[in-house]
């Protein structure tokens, strides 16, 4: 394959037009495909279907504790809920809270309550003439959504290989007073599906942070999405590390089982310090008596228990390596040696990250979509969108059946060609 | 029998020392009783074996719209649930936002988003010196800890014979731009059970808000919990009443299902015009993706139409009726004519308002917890948990069983008399 870079302009031009007639082709057939959100495929929603047997008018609705499951109470969680979400989180059922269906939920309304209530008695945000939070990038655009919406200012810290630019972490959080937090996706991350090195877990447990009220907004959400047995990337355990280093109030751990039994009908779980825990409990005890108990024992009577839970994780990675694997293929097939764009190859998670020509990935996304192609907007990966460089997209290729997938990537493949031929052409 | 208050000296005297043997008595019977908070019984939650059935590996997840309800989406709830809930508040679907488990959580919310966000574009409240909100009293704790824990000035209205005194109402809302809100209980009240007189209800759609923001937060918990077929309150459904009066926009309502299926894993809803949907939908698309379907699904296969659900309101009341029946029978018998108590004859909803002699409700809740019977905090009623006059008392007849029940309403008339005769005493 050569470069298009080494091309003469009559070798682009000529390629151009032959791609621009494969494209008008590809637009004619009229397709409705979607790469754009996370999303789990019907055949991985099909699995559960004994989630559906567990509670039935046969069984006991106590918990183990004694509580009747089916009345009010318990705002923290039943025991055996925070005992699964903490396997899942890997840190103790005391450190743990268990919410409704939404992880992005607790998210939300932990900044929420930031900004009205303060950080375990720290000033309420909403006093402040300014807050800042850091956000790799690229990074996930529903967490982004959520500074913005509360006029946080967002300030990009590039993502390396192995995970943030620490240096420039340090920098902001050690001197800055205005900085409040950092969104994290750390395992098999959003969307480049890179896991944070032993390296800059450490760092991030041992800052200074300028700001009392600093916290680390980890969003553990791919923490047990293998795509494979025999490699799976491995983080540490962030409270126990910040704890050793002498921060245990420094992190807030969230995670759900959206991605484990169903979107929208899961649970979800806050893990940090009893002191946090403390705060926002005395906090919370005002805004709801207690999230769905019923939801919470449904959950644990299916799994039993964490072991049932990988279990479980390994048929779905049954179904999405063969998508992964068909993404990294074709891109290969298609793009390989071409040098208009780069791919990342994550082994967990539910995305790939992809990087354009500089200036092209806006083009590429709108020239997807005239052809029936959807994926994730250009810029989404950024904070306020904009991704400076307009060149990462995002590749979700977990709800298509795989024979849609292929077809998707036929059309993305292209119109990466195209915008890049004339990108170059342009120059 | 003979009033207290006509008594002398010396026969209050000897009440007073045949009362106080009867309560050491009942002291050392070491009972465990509670009437503190409106919970469904065992008995209530029993019935709804069938609920579990609803959804099973055997039938389809879909929508009547043809949405996937285990998947994400759908954040203002499946069209079949919002017309439930819509039938239940008595307004089009169109005008029905569906939510999570708590009704509690959303008037929460609602509160916390007019504070960081404003409402439809107002001020945010945060950026103001001063809110305000009017409070009928007796009330609903819950209401006023909300309001509290926001810095909201609460103002006391009190509740005469058909709802809140509106001259009173209208004397705030029509001059104060810093009044922003109302709670109230509309139907079957906490814990009155009054229902608002149609009076009541046009006055308040008549409101002229001096605030732009102003808000009528109308918790229509109650709203099919009679206790009887024959005689049912009636209440004019508020949101046509504010558009009829060019108010469209001046009421929130709620209500859930909590009390129709479970406490905590039932489905919450509010009502309001599309204006105040628009906004809440645009801040919340940031919140969440969406509530859980599957249990909207659940609600609406389980009771198929609103008909169903009515047809099941009936079993809770023939539960919920002879408990109400029994505490009217023995605070009639034990307290009629005494004159030292009033208390409230309501026809549905969870509660029964005591009032005692001035002064004496801490007293009386404060004896009967060491005799073994825990009611609601005496004060739990008004903001601030203040009632200036010490009075009131709420009853929750609900929970206990029958003959728990009867054994706590002794101890409790046994404490009012004790109390009462003490307050004379000392007078």
């Amino acid at each position: 394959m050569k470069a298009y870079k080494d091309m003469t302009k009559e070798e682009l031009q000529a390629l151009k037009d032959e791609l621009t007639k494969m494209y008008e082709d590809a637009k004619g057939k009229g397709l409705k495909l979607n790469m754009a959100r996370g999303l789990p495929s019907a055949e991985q929603l099909d699995m559960e279907a004994d989630f559906f047997n567990t509670l039935n008018p046969s069984v006991n609705f106590k918990s183990e504790a004694g509580i009747d499951c089916r009345n009010y109470g318990e705002l923290i969680g039943i025991t055996e809920a925070r005992k699964l979400m903490g396997d899942m989180l890997e840190i103790p059922a005391d450190n743990v809270f268990v919410f409704g269906n939404s992880s992005l939920n607790v998210m939300y309304d932990t900044v929420a309550r930031s900004v009205i209530h303060g950080v375990c008695g720290s000033t309420p945000w909403c006093k402040l003439d300014k807050v800042k939070f850091l956000c790799p990038v690229p990074g996930y655009d529903r967490h982004f959504a959520i500074t913005e919406q509360f006029g946080i200012e967002m300030i990009n810290i590039p993502m390396k290989a192995d995970g943030p630019d620490m240096d420039m972490v340090e920098q902001y959080v050690n001197n800055d007073p205005a900085v409040k937090g950092i969104w994290c996706v750390p395992k098999y991350s959003n969307p480049q599906g890179i896991t944070y090195s032993d390296e800059v877990v450490l760092r991030f447990a041992n800052l200074k942070p300028a700001a009392e009220d600093f916290r680390i907004y980890w969003d553990n959400a791919y923490a047990i999405h293998h795509l494979y047995d025999d490699k799976q990337d491995q983080l540490i355990e962030i409270l126990g590390a910040c704890t050793k280093a002498g921060n245990p109030d420094m992190v807030f751990k969230f995670c759900s089982t959206s991605k484990v039994t169903f979107p929208g009908s899961g649970i979800a779980a806050l893990g940090a310090s009893t002191n946090n825990l403390d705060f926002i409990k005395k906090i919370m005890t005002v805004q709801t008596i207690g999230h769905d108990k019923l939801n919470q024992l449904r959950h644990v009577r299916y799994f039993k228990d964490f072991a049932g839970m990988k279990a479980h994780m390994k048929k779905h990675a049954e179904i999405l390596r063969p998508k992964f694997e068909l993404v990294l293929a074709e891109l290969e097939k298609g793009l390989g040696g071409l040098e208009i764009g780069e791919w990342t190859k994550p082994i967990g998670g539910y995305f790939v990250s992809f990087q354009a020509v500089d200036g092209c990935a806006k083009k590429i996304v709108a020239m997807c979509k005239d052809a029936g192609v959807t994926l994730t907007g250009a810029g989404a990966t950024y904070p306020y969108k904009n991704d400076p460089q307009d060149s990462n997209i995002r590749i979700a290729p977990t709800f298509p059946p795989i024979d849609e997938l292929a077809k998707a990537l036929e059309i993305f493949i292209l119109c990466v060609k195209l915008a890049s031929v004339e990108k170059l052409l342009e120059a």
